[in-house]
């Protein structure tokens, strides 16, 4: 069986190729199989909300019923920001498990630090750093190819 | 001209009729005309994410095109949750007035306070307790008779 963050890894990749910022995300269930999976369509969508771990969430929901997923992971390449992160404990999800930390635009080990916060109901436990080598590069090249574009469109 | 917050509320009790926690939301454009409203749907939708204020922002930009919405205002009956702010700050909303206070569950004067982050590079101009008496006796109205509803249950 795929792991969660390996399919999340290989959605990036696929965002990447369609002019995304790559990043992907998995839900999976108590037993560990891919519930529902999604990438980045921000730019394909014109919806500033549609990052790949609300998409999944949201897809999640929708196949199991009900409003919660207490008893599922989400994996997802890039640390979620703070909508993502206040988004994971309204679907109330059991666990999330992320790749690359983002120190600017994070919402869960950054910036408000949404699972520690007093008024929280639901904290999440939270697994950040899984292959973060990786998922960084793949941010890192993407951006890097598209400064190398926009260079390239000047001359 | 129906004025944002007048028809932001007519939203929450509309909200309320569809047995929906009565928020309203309403996005105007330069010219004050009304683009996009919603009221929350968690309920009928069974999706934790589908705010009124998320919904009201989503269906403006997919009316007008582009992802930003930096010359309108968001009229919303309470105040927006740490994931509505959040997502204020990404579509860049210019300017977002609320009606009742959320001490609880808000995200804008309350808990993480979004738009005054250092972290936050997108900051609304946001105009607090507008109406509030009314936005806030609407809400109360609701759970009151959501309980005296679960306590007749119970005979």
């Amino acid at each position: 069986m795929t792991s969660g963050m390996t399919q999340a890894i290989a959605l990036a990749h696929e965002a990447a190729r369609a002019g995304e910022v790559p990043v992907g995300a998995v839900v999976t269930g108590p037993d560990g199989a891919i519930l529902a999976q999604a990438y980045n369509h921000v730019e394909t969508w014109q919806d500033p909300s549609a990052h790949a771990e609300m998409l999944a969430m949201r897809q999640a929901v929708a196949l199991r019923g009900g409003q919660k997923l207490g008893d599922c992971t989400l994996f997802v390449t890039l640390e979620p920001c703070p909508m993502c992160a206040a988004a994971i404990t309204h679907f109330r999800v059991g666990r999330v498990v992320f790749g690359a930390y983002d120190p600017k635009g994070g919402g869960m080990e950054h910036g408000p630090r949404v699972p520690y916060r007093p008024e929280t109901l639901h904290k999440p436990e939270v697994i950040g750093g899984v292959r973060e080598q990786e998922c960084a590069a793949l941010l890192k090249d993407f951006f890097t190819a598209l400064r190398h574009q926009k260079n390239t469109d000047k001359l």
